[in-house]
């Protein structure tokens, strides 16, 4: 294979990067100046090695342990369960929760061949048993048949534990419309209805 | 700034890929094990340091003179006129040309003060030069403005050489329907009708 095939194969194994967009990104990358794809390469490289995963919470850190573990101006009561290391970043974003986090790494899949030895169930437990202070643990998972059996699990996992278990709202978003909605968020809508007061 | 922050903000350069595709981009390629990004890097680095243009055709390639103009088998007769190296690649997979190339590297734009001499109208002329069994030179450049005023251009330096010039048929793409066409097109396709025999 010649260097720009081989560039155009490598940016293909990309998520979302059909052969079109390689072929696009690669002729780019050829059009710009040397310095352009040494930054490139150097920053693959770098992000890759200088990377590991968090001692405490399983998030994407520089460090032994993650910039939100050790902030010690966080709320030691709760644990944000989240599935993979970028549902945090939005999350943070939002700015009102000021808890911790444990990112599991997958969900339960048992037709997957998926359990809870292939997923960090056993480092929330940990967790939990060595940060006496967690009163409540809010699921954030995406919401699939697999993210309701994880959330199940671990529920009763953390209850006995005399732990409060919560999970974010699923709902009509924010700017959507009742007429465009999918049928299963308009059901999880309904059931979920909240009083007004 | 951290690896992964420089990673997203190197990813987010890319054409198309604004912050939210960088960063799931960039989360992808930390998930994977070291061996993708190290292979992943060196194609970038092999790619962009091994490719450079063709002295002829102004095409990439790997050596001095590239895989097409070094074709034995290609007919000498047709020089056919692209503004990018990109636009060679979906020519040559319809299979039917045998010609060769030219790589403008640009179209013509007075306003953004792109003249004859920022982009490759003296290597055309000099391969003419060399090259007399060329007869025709066939114009396949987007439709635009630009593109328009650089064949207009061109066909005035070239026809005086008693080269025949001709442009590629404009007009509604196979598989496109005239309700949905788009007005510039639906003219140009009026414009260039054919005779039906």
């Amino acid at each position: 294979m010649n260097p720009l095939s081989r560039l155009i194969f490598q940016l293909g194994k990309l998520p979302g990067v059909g052969e079109k967009s390689a072929t696009r990104l690669a002729y780019f990358i050829l059009n710009q100046d040397p310095q352009f794809s040494r930054e490139f390469a150097q920053a693959i490289l770098d992000a890759r090695e200088q990377t590991r995963l968090c001692r405490q919470c399983f998030h994407f850190s520089t460090e032994d342990v993650c910039e939100i573990c050790t902030d010690t101006k966080r709320d030691l009561g709760t644990i944000c369960v989240v599935e993979r290391p970028s549902d945090i970043a939005p999350l943070e974003r939002v700015g009102s929760y000021r808890g911790f986090y444990h990112v599991l790494h997958g969900l339960l899949s048992p037709m997957d061949g998926i359990g809870p030895e292939q997923i960090k169930v056993k480092g929330l437990l940990e967790t939990l048993k060595t940060r006496e202070s967690v009163q409540e643990v809010i699921f954030a998972l995406n919401p699939s048949v697999e993210g309701d059996a994880t959330q199940l699990y671990l529920s009763r996992l953390l209850k006995p534990l005399g732990i409060r278990v919560t999970q974010v709202a699923y709902g009509i978003p924010l700017g959507g419309s009742i007429e465009f909605t999918d049928r299963q968020t308009l059901g999880k809508a309904l059931e979920n209805r909240n009083e007004l007061r």
